[in-house]
């Protein structure tokens, strides 16, 4: 047993297969199979929905059943971030957990303005890798640059940056992943680098970290058991396949096949 | 042998495979991937295009050789609206068969609005789940309401009173699948809940009725047969997977393979 | 040993795994899936990014890392259709290589004229299947028509015509492969017909040839080694697949296992 007694991360499966949550997704066009699948196989029910006309119905009902919205910025263009403006503030009318992914920041103007403006809608968790985290710490005003010498040392220090300016939890992932609230900082360890194999599996994640927020849990603690489930599940299907095809086939059904009981002795969740 | 005399599932099959049908899909940003897999598997040929700027052209190529059309409101912004209403109304200038899916109606009032509208340009089939079947027909004005005890009969009635209001075949998916005129219903046993937890399937079914629509038979047969197939083909595939990754991959290998004979032998149509 | 002393498919293999290149994809909606899955297995790294705000930084980006863009016309409407051409101009202010995939030419006015607006703005490559191909060569002003007796050659003739008016390089693919400058052509043995049971196979071979163009080699080796990696793969995955569904992924598994040593024993590449 290796999480922390604060955190349950069987119970956090538990919930969501039980709960089969709404999640809500402004999504992008790669990721939108994977994601829903993946939120399929973890037990959560998946909406896709990107029409700013029906962006109310779909924060009522998140609201009226206990659901979460993720938002994805990958392949925006002017309508979609019209839309995730749009939803991010209902979210927070709603009081709606939201999980933003800042997919690509950095590497244009139009993505760190749409990440910057997300950003301050104070989503519950921001969701990246190191360069992503990175890039956005150092495009924010007040942000105060990241001098760290290593590169996962970069990021965590990036992500309790924005952590205390926002004062949001930010999630960053890489050989080691790390979930912060700018003071407190979980890692969790495991994984697989062939995972950055099959594309989207980081969007993917995203989305079950909505789910792990529509649980009774203390949210840091629900987004480390949720990065710890995917972690697990991701060195199985690792284990169990023969390419980048065959994974994406093993770790669907790794999720789905995962046990509470597994997942609690095999998790490796620390305080930092 | 488990089918009426007067449908003949193998030869629905054997007809979508000789002819190769172009299957037009006004589809969604999740169902797209599955839909034209599933097509290509069952031998149809899917084309995906949604610019109104091309739509003519799409709907005179279909009308000359055969083909049907497939409109699925699931990620529907106001530019795909404009599409569809257009492309729905060509199709029944050039009488092409067309099959609706209301993907999510009932969860927001632009839903309800899509479904509604097209509703009114009388599809050939309108194909949904129990809940959005029932949420259509309750929203119609000129619609009974729908008493039922269970929701199985709840979805059916539903499917009853939609079909005899626009003059067209309802095909209502659940425990039980349903086709009916208003008058007469076929019944279609099998297919596994594990289907639910693979996104789409219920979108590529409703491509797959329209590869059904291209053949020579009559067309609630035909419907019911290529959902009879459907059923067959998950369960074949649900027995011999590991999870919805595997399911996904075994299901299009089913699609591919099953024989005319075979489906002929293992169907389950009933007229109730 | 089948490949041309002045080709070398395992050299082009070995540095796109080495170098990971920068592929941006303007691609279409159902091809984005396995288009990036495609090029995460060979070894390069996708990104997907069609808005107009930010096409300026991913041209520079490609520019500075040494990447490629490719441009698939399969689901264009007015809003990719008005990036695609900025884009497009953009590679080659920057001498960016890219690849221009012209789905579904033929099929509407919409579609000829966007694959013709591309066209002559000069892609490095252009790559069809055969009908798109003809389709193209037919329409263009000063096309010179085709009169082969057969489909293969029609294609091969088409290629030709158009590669001279444009100098620019053609790739055809059919039953046998194609390149061609319009004087010197190289074709490509193998591959398998299953393929086309999966959709958007021809787009993710778009996608690789444009790792290709990333390397040092010059092009049309460059594309005809990528060609003929591909239908490597293609054929090993056809010969252990159960149908369409298995030959996804193990197309995706093979492209990610295959070794340089046997892509050089094994592949076929003919000057003719």
């Amino acid at each position: 047993m290796n999480f922390l007694s604060d955190t349950n991360p069987g119970e956090t499966l538990s919930q969501i297969r039980k709960n089969s949550p709404l999640i809500w997704n402004i999504s992008n066009f790669v990721s939108m199979d994977i994601a829903a699948n993946a939120l399929l196989a973890f037990g959560a029910s998946p909406a896709m929905a990107h029409a700013i006309e029906e962006a109310e119905s779909f924060s009522q009902i998140c609201k009226s059943i206990n659901g979460a919205l993720t938002i994805n910025i990958g392949t925006f263009d002017k309508y979609w971030q019209e839309c995730a403006i749009k939803v991010a503030n209902e979210a927070n009318k709603y009081e709606i957990p939201w999980v933003l992914d800042p997919v690509g920041a950095g590497a244009s103007q139009f993505r760190n303005k749409n990440a910057s403006e997300l950003l301050k809608l104070k989503p519950t968790v921001l969701r990246g890798n190191a360069s992503e985290i990175i890039s956005i710490s150092n495009n924010e005003e007040g942000g105060k640059g990241v001098d760290s010498t290593s590169s996962s040392n970069e990021a965590l220090d990036a992500a309790k940056s924005i952590a205390s300016q926002y004062q949001i939890l930010v999630a960053v992932t890489g050989e080691v992943d790390y979930v912060t609230d700018g003071t407190k900082t979980l890692s969790i360890h495991g994984g697989n680098i062939m995972m950055t194999k099959v594309t989207a599996t980081g969007c993917a994640l995203t989305c079950l970290i909505g789910a792990g927020l529509t649980t009774n849990q203390e949210r840091m603690s629900s987004t480390a058991n949720v990065m710890g489930i995917y972690s697990l599940a991701a060195e199985i299907a690792c284990n169990n396949c023969e390419g980048p095809g065959s994974l994406k086939t093993k770790f669907l059904d790794t999720l789905y096949n995962i046990s509470p009981k597994y997942v609690n002795e095999e998790i490796k969740i620390s305080k930092i």
